[in-house]
């Protein structure tokens, strides 16, 4: 019964990266925030890990770990009907391996798809080297098809990101080497921040191979709009950390303007606790 | 060395309540609000239980409870350096043992004060009891003395916000005589949430024989400014939820902001990811 619970939820998030409509995927950090995107009607959630670490006390870059971000990531997917997908940084470990484990529990909490990144974690190098990073999106994919669960592996290729060598030319160049090397290797959409510029998205689009994830937001920069990247083959926009750190920008800000004007006029603008609380319970009587 | 720091800590927390400027105590409900509310230079910080449970997917009034509040408050007490006082509802059982077991762990996590609310979350009253209520504040009081650790313990009275009988007049009574009896029974603060009105406020300051701790805003409902409050005798000014549920309130209106017109334009106004990295990557090596 859950089982098929997922396996449908699965089978429906693979079919809303199909378009023909660019698909818009929320971001959540807690669970409030993951009940509420759901309320508001959007047919899937992901999972920020910046916005999970830091609600957590940890800066990014898999500082917290495996069983913490996994802790977070299951009480957001158990409290959901729609699929989640998990942002899982670079797996938690260097090895295909640890990937396959992550991949592995995080299926487990009852999620339908994950982002495993190229950054590396650890040595010398922005990027894992491409044969290795491909062999990680290989046991992870792998690893979802043998569950029998329909999933997403979304491999993010953070060359635009990470690696500041190279001119333009380069950076394309390399990110669309990865591109077909984690296509080859099993991954189902792919995953590529920090770019921006319209021609850069378009040649992307139709030269990698597999659904195209880009960012909405990305630390203050914004994306062209919505109907525009759907326009350039844009399959998947995700908002990464932005949307909680735009919460806690308001919050700081409300608090600003407290200490100086003594109002508080913010409160007007809050949700009811009486609303929250009867949502939570809601969910907690669906799940149940 | 740490238990001189909370010493210290829980020195200046009491003195806070001492005025004579009126302290305005930011709630957090995670360790992000938490660390950005000390960075913004509030010299004290509370938590909000309800904000917490929303956070974890809990509805307000215990169910989360007290192991898992406590591991929040612990996460928090223990990345700020300002002192931390935690909304712990009810004590997290019916009789006195209870509170003075949730005030013992939470003093051993670090805060240096404490809510203790006299709602019932059991049986079929609003409110427990005049004299079992002031038993709990008398254990919760003397636990904390025991500790040798300077201690708040905020004592609220829920008459106005719970207790629908009776008229005006008999609601302020009964709210003055259990001020009383928490002050005879060692409370250090008194929490009177649900009032706004600016003659009952001064009333209450004037009559209850302790510092006075209202809300300065509750599901929409304001109370008068800043200045006013300190004039009417008001010690102590908390935001409840509120904080949080306006940071939630506002990431929805990004979203239908973003579904509606396809834009990003709430990005501008978010923290950036570097900012709010390198403030936990501080935080973490102080705590180190």
């Amino acid at each position: 019964m859950v089982e098929q619970t997922q396996h449908t939820k699965g089978a429906a998030f693979r079919k809303l990266h199909q378009g023909p409509e660019i698909l818009l995927l929320p971001n959540a950090w807690d669970v409030a925030s993951a009940v509420l995107m759901e309320q508001a009607g959007f047919p899937a959630i992901a999972t920020t890990s910046s916005g999970v670490a830091l609600a957590n006390g940890f800066p990014d870059g898999e500082h917290i770990g495996r069983s913490r971000m996994l802790e977070i990531v299951a009480r957001i997917a158990e409290r959901v009907k729609v699929p989640v997908s998990a942002d899982l940084e670079g797996g938690y470990g260097p090895q295909p391996d640890d990937v396959a484990e992550t991949i592995r529990q995080a299926i487990g909490v009852g999620v339908v798809g994950a982002n495993i990144e190229d950054s590396a974690h650890a040595g010398n190098q922005p990027l894992v080297p491409t044969p290795l990073a491909a062999e990680r999106v290989r046991a992870g994919a792998s690893t979802a098809k043998a569950t029998g669960v329909p999933f997403v592996l979304n491999a993010r290729i953070d060359v635009y990101l990470r690696d500041a060598r190279g001119n333009e030319a380069e950076r394309f160049a390399e990110t669309i080497r990865r591109a077909h090397a984690y296509r080859d290797a099993g991954a189902d959409s792919l995953f590529i921040p920090g770019v921006s510029d319209p021609t850069t998205i378009r040649r992307l689009a139709t030269e990698i191979g597999l659904p195209l994830n880009v960012l909405g937001a990305f630390s203050g920069r914004s994306a062209p709009p919505l109907h525009e990247l759907q326009a350039l083959g844009v399959r998947r926009v995700t908002l990464g950390g932005s949307l909680a750190m735009y919460g806690w920008a308001m919050v700081l800000r409300a608090l600003a303007e407290v200490r100086s004007t003594g109002r508080f006029e913010y409160a007007t603008h809050a949700m009811s606790n009486a609303e929250l609380n009867r949502l939570m319970r809601e969910t907690e009587a669906q799940r149940a």
